[in-house]
């Protein structure tokens, strides 16, 4: 079966988003920082269709993996508008279950991105993107309160957590208002390189 | 010379300590759980003239290590506060210099521990300690708030992150009003175990 996992980039103080994000401030003060060992990673560039990157190693790797392994994505509605007006075309290459309040048609982009917008929670997004997913793996894209979410209905299987060595001081904590008692996380790997710190954990749910 | 460093066992959620902390909960509520791996090692019992422990593995050689090079520690007095009816006899095997605003005379345990008390500052520690330590280094105990100060005043060399893989909550952040254009971290190793992540970063003072 599918297993449900997200990875995202945090800094050393917690954070997944520095203050005053929006669509021109994507990640927010100095979140950028946390994005850096990826955007010097051919394996990123590759997925973008575009020869650039410099380092091929154990982050490529990691890069590579997931994407691999992604059948389909899940992101909440803030993640989704700050993208919309910024991401390149197809750059998810799967179905994006998007959760919002408002109804809207499927967005359907050149290659074989679709967005579906879901207004009936996240049990139902869940559904729907299993089906979607088939044997591949479906990832929580964020932001955070979407990963909270979901670690809070005791459906997350997996995480990834790129740690990485700067301090942000304020913005948006990956791990907020979470229902400990519900899930444990388990140690289950750990691959360094000079600029990141790639954290894997299995979690048990209760 | 002597390296300033610190090691400390952070939850995933960024804390070193839970609510409610006091000589009868010296590291809050749920913060035991930050220590557990240190408590199977018989690293640990070792240092402490005590046969017990279970393991010796990648954990345990951390705790050697950090011991072999330790000269000399310094703490905060609540630290202290909280330790003092709770440590046995001989704990830190070296000279510890507790910050404070009192005036106190030494406290020789026997064995070669003894506290000294300083109320002027962590320059005036720094400068005692260092001479206290000889080629050996200079661990900056905790807590938090003691961490912070060292790290803010530039003179803190390594670090160790003792990363377990549990959610406090709430409770004491080991990185709070820090001032984050003083000082950077670099990434220089890793170390895990099934139980926690021992993360190395060296630090750039601006």
């Amino acid at each position: 079966m599918s297993k449900v996992f997200f990875d995202i980039a945090v800094s050393l103080d917690g954070f997944v988003a520095g203050d005053h994000r929006g669509p021109h401030n994507t990640i927010g003060d100095g979140g950028m920082a946390l994005h850096q060992w990826m955007f010097v990673q051919k394996a990123f560039w590759e997925h973008l269709g575009v020869d650039d990157g410099q380092e091929d190693g154990p982050d490529g790797k990691i890069i590579r993996d997931v994407i691999a392994r992604t059948g389909t994505c899940i992101m909440g509605k803030r993640m989704f508008e700050e993208g919309e007006p910024n991401w390149p075309e197809n750059l998810f290459k799967s179905d994006v279950y998007v959760l919002t309040h408002e109804k809207r048609s499927p967005w359907i982009q050149k290659g074989n991105t679709t967005f579906y917008f879901i207004n009936d929670g996240i049990a139902s997004a869940l559904g729907k993107a299993r089906e979607s997913a088939g044997r591949k793996d479906i990832r929580i894209m964020g932001g955070a309160e979407t990963i909270q979410q979901f670690l809070n209905a005791g459906v997350v299987d997996e995480c990834i957590l790129h740690l990485t060595p700067v301090l942000l001081g304020s913005g948006k904590r990956l791990f907020d208002k979470i229902h400990m008692d519900q899930f444990e996380f388990a140690i289950s790997g750990v691959t360094q390189s000079a600029r990141t710190t790639h954290l894997f954990y299995t979690i048990r749910n209760k």
